[in-house]
């Protein structure tokens, strides 16, 4: 099998590897949250994730929404929505052979955007905390796909 | 044009490639499903949509939401929100230098698990069919992550 | 730090970094159209969104759901739902060494697509404008995942 010694070596590329596991795993949190929910309060969207709380017309009482259930639903879409871009920006950015240091701070302040975001949302935190936390997440990739499109363009 | 000959002569992700290309390819039939649904049970979410069923009040009784509908619909986002971690940690981690036989068996249950996840679901099959299916592809993806981070990080 | 001269100077790459890193940022358009929606209708998810409008019941009547807001939602989970596999499937792709021309028209026929979906649901447009957008973008997607599946497989 082949190595690729270069991506291995780029300081960035590994910098890049490491924060979008970290974020990719926080996001994947959000499924287990929800599941969580919908156990603890045995609220279910499918008739046969309640077949085991009765039979029936007993069991239909369960399908029904939740306040909480819906905003961890929305929490997770809103990281699927930045994420996305995220990912894609972020790896095309990271092997474009930007500065270190500069790459670092955009990754740096994603997950923490993310992450505060996250907590804003399910506590929840009085605005501007969310909206605050998903403007610099937003700020990060457009600051990342401008320098993407700046340095070199092939339309 | 220059070649990339280190990645395509890279078993694992060449594999990686592979498996994403069919996972996604299953993804996108989701998309197909929803609109059939939508078609053959005149069920729309926009009064564009349904337009040649009728005029005016007549072709707003189209605008209702379905079990069925909204079941794929489920499905179809429960896929993105696994598949896309997949992607992410996915390529990392084959671009990573991992062993091709452990690199082959978690694109491998991955694959199987987000297809009897779909079937599970859209037949539906009773639980815990879906729940292990879910819980296969969610393992594979925070193995893979797991093998990241503890491999080398730069945060 | 070591740089990636390689996929620097591979047209197909930097084309694919190109129109991904345009593509994505139209996506993330849609949340601050979603936003902009919210604001001037007054229509929001969450009680703490509507916390500066008025206390209490006052504030509630806020927390309902729009036309208009629904359909920008509706658009963008329609984006995500497609351009993740583009961005997956569009990354194979362009490392797997396919001609410039060829690459350039998928990449081309696609962005056009997504903008004109957009447009297209936005307006809205009488189908079939929304429906031919969204299949020139699917087939462009499929098209790329069979040229990968044809060409080197690994399972």
């Amino acid at each position: 099998m082949i190595d690729l010694p270069q991506l291995k070596e780029n300081d960035v590329f590994v910098a890049f590897a490491s924060y979008t596991t970290i974020v990719l795993s926080k996001m994947m949190f959000m499924s287990t949250a929800t599941a969580f929910y919908r156990m603890t309060r045995k609220v279910f969207a499918n008739p046969e994730d309640c077949a085991s709380f009765g039979k029936g017309e007993n069991a239909k009482k369960f399908l029904r929404t939740d306040d909480r259930v819906e905003r961890v639903r929305r929490a997770h879409l809103n990281d699927l929505e930045n994420i996305v871009p995220f990912l894609g920006i972020g790896l095309l950015y990271s092997l474009s052979g930007p500065d270190l240091s500069t790459a670092l701070l955009h990754f740096r302040l994603f997950l923490g955007a993310r992450i505060y975001h996250t907590i804003a949302y399910l506590t929840p935190l009085p605005q501007p905390n969310r909206a605050l936390a998903f403007f610099v997440g937003y700020g990060v990739t457009i600051s990342m796909a401008y320098s993407l499109l700046k340095n070199k363009l092939y339309l």
